[in-house]
C-alpha cells in the first residue's frame, strides 16, 4: 500500500502500470492535417484507438481556442470522452498559463474546476509566487515549462545566471531548482523538451524525484533512447513522453487513421519499453 | 499626414487624442466582486460609462475562461459591444500566451482572428523565435510580458545575466532589449508593472520608442506620478496605463456602478493629464 503517496502520483502510477506505458498523446487537432473535419469525432477515434497504450492525454488549448467557442465545445466533449472511454488516463491541460496571483487564481479555476484537468502546464516567468493559486490544488499536478523543445528555446532559457560564489547556472536550471524546493499541495513537475536530451540530463541530475513531461518526440525529432536514459528517475519512472503529430497524423485516410494511430502508439510504446529494459527497468 | 505610421500605432494615437487619455480599462469580471451577476451586462455598462475617457480596453482571458464556455460567450459579446459602442477603443486580449511556434500559430490565430483583438500580451520565455507567428500580423501589436507587477516578480525577472564584457543586465531588461531589436510586421511592445517605477525607468531608457503597457495602478498600488515620469516616451506618449479593479469595483451598488466607474476613470484621467502637463506634455 502506498497510503502516503500523493493522489495524483498514485493515479499516474496506476495508469502507467495498467498500460505499461510512459506515453502521453497530445490531442492537438489541426483541421488542415486531419482526414476528417469533425474535431470531436476525430479525437474520440484517436482516444478509442490509443487508450490501451497510453497513460495520459494532453489537449493543447491553443488548438481549441483557435476555433473559438466551437473549439472549446470540442475540448469539453473530448475531456468527457476520455473520462468515459479511457478512465485510467490522466488528462493534462496544456496551456502554459502564468500571470500575477489574482489572475492565476482564475486560470487555475478554469483548468482544474471548469475543464476538470488532472494536471496543467504553467509558465513560471512571474516567479513561483505568481503560481501559488495553482499549487493550492492538493490532488493535481502543475508542470512548469522549463526547457522548451523549439530551436529558439536557448535565447532566454540558457542565459547564464550567477549562482552562489563563483558558480553559474542556466535560467531553466534555476527555475527547476526553485520548483524542486517549493512546498506545495499540488505535485510540481517540469516540462523539458525531448529535443534537448543533454538539458534533460542536467535537469534530472538536479531534481532526482521530479515529474518530467517531455514533448518533442516524433515530429520534432527528439532522440527517444537518449530521452529515456536521461529522463527517467531511479525507478525508471517519473517521466511522461508526449507525442502528438506523429500519432494523430500518421495517415490521411479517413478509414484508417484510428488503426494508424494505434499502430504508431504501439510502436512507440514498444520502443520506449525496449529502452527501459536496456536500462534495467521493467513493468 | 502620417502615412508611414504603423496601422496599430495610428489607431492608438487617434484613440488617445480623441479621448485625451492614456488609460486602458481592464475588463476582468469577478462575480463575487460585482454588483450584478450578468457579466455581459456588467461589462457593457462599464464600457458605456467609461468610453469617453479611455483609449483601450483589456479583457483578461483568465476571468472568462474561469467560467468555461459561458465565460467565452461573455467575452465575445463584450468585444462586439466595444466595437459598436466604443469604436475608437483599442482592444487588448490579455492572455500572456507563449509556446513553441506551431502552438503560437494557433494562439495568434485565436487572439487576432477568432476574438479579433487589436493587440495581445505574450510570454517570451520560449525565445523571440517562439513568438514569430504573433509577429507576422502586420496590423496588430504584441506586448511582451517583461516586468510583472506582483511581489514575487523579481524571483526570475531580476536575475543578473552576463551581458558583454564585464557588464551585467537583468533578465527582464535582456528580454526588452531583444524585443526592441527584433524586426516584425506587428508592433512589439512590453508589459511593465506600474508597481515598479524604477524598473519602468530602466526599460524606457533602454527602449526609448517602445510601446509600454503598464498595469498595477489602483488596486495594486502603483505610484501614478512616478509611472508617468518614468514611462512615457519623448513625446509624452508610448505608454498605456491599465486600471481594472479600481474602476470596475468602486461601488457595490447595482444602480450606481456605471456612474462610479465613470467618476473613477475621469479622476484617473485628470490625474494622469496633470502629471503629463507637469512634465511638459499636452494634448
Amino acid at each position: 500500500m502506498v497510503d502516503d503517496l500523493h493522489k495524483y502520483l498514485a493515479r499516474l502510477d496506476l495508469s502507467m502500470r495498467e498500460t505499461r506505458s510512459l506515453i502521453c498523446v497530445g490531442l492537438d487537432p489541426v483541421i488542415s492535417k486531419m482526414p476528417i473535419t469533425d474535431i470531436t469525432k476525430f479525437n474520440c477515434e484517436i482516444i478509442n484507438s490509443t487508450a490501451e497504450h497510453v497513460c495520459a492525454y494532453k489537449p493543447n488549448l491553443a488548438f481549441y481556442e483557435s476555433m473559438g467557442i466551437e473549439g472549446m465545445q470540442h475540448l469539453e466533449a473530448t475531456v468527457k470522452h476520455i473520462r468515459t472511454h479511457a478512465p485510467h488516463a490522466i488528462i493534462i491541460g496544456d496551456g502554459k498559463r502564468g500571470d500575477i496571483p489574482s489572475t492565476s487564481e482564475a486560470y487555475a479555476h478554469a483548468m482544474f474546476n471548469q475543464w476538470g484537468f488532472d494536471a496543467t502546464t504553467v509558465n513560471a516567468y512571474g516567479g513561483l509566487e505568481s503560481l501559488q493559486p495553482f499549487l493550492e490544488y492538493g490532488d493535481k499536478c502543475v508542470y512548469i515549462w522549463c526547457r522548451s523543445s523549439n530551436p529558439g528555446a536557448l535565447e532566454f532559457q540558457d542565459l547564464t545566471i550567477q549562482h552562489g560564489n563563483n558558480k553559474s547556472i542556466k535560467l531553466f536550471e534555476r527555475i527547476a531548482l526553485s520548483a524542486s524546493k517549493t512546498k506545495a499541495k499540488a505535485v510540481i513537475g517540469i516540462v523539458a523538451g525531448a529535443s534537448y536530451p543533454h538539458e534533460l540530463h542536467d535537469l534530472r541530475s538536479q531534481a532526482p524525484d521530479m515529474q518530467i513531461l517531455s514533448p518533442g518526440i516524433g515530429a520534432q525529432g527528439g532522440d527517444l533512447k537518449a530521452v529515456i536514459q536521461n529522463g527517467v528517475d531511479k525507478a525508471g519512472r517519473g517521466l511522461m513522453i508526449n507525442a502528438s503529430r506523429s500519432i494523430l497524423y500518421s495517415t490521411q485516410s479517413s478509414a484508417k487513421y484510428g488503426n494508424a494511430a494505434n499502430l504508431a502508439v504501439k510502436t512507440l510504446k514498444d520502443d520506449i519499453n525496449k529502452f527501459l529494459c536496456e536500462n534495467g527497468f521493467d513493468w
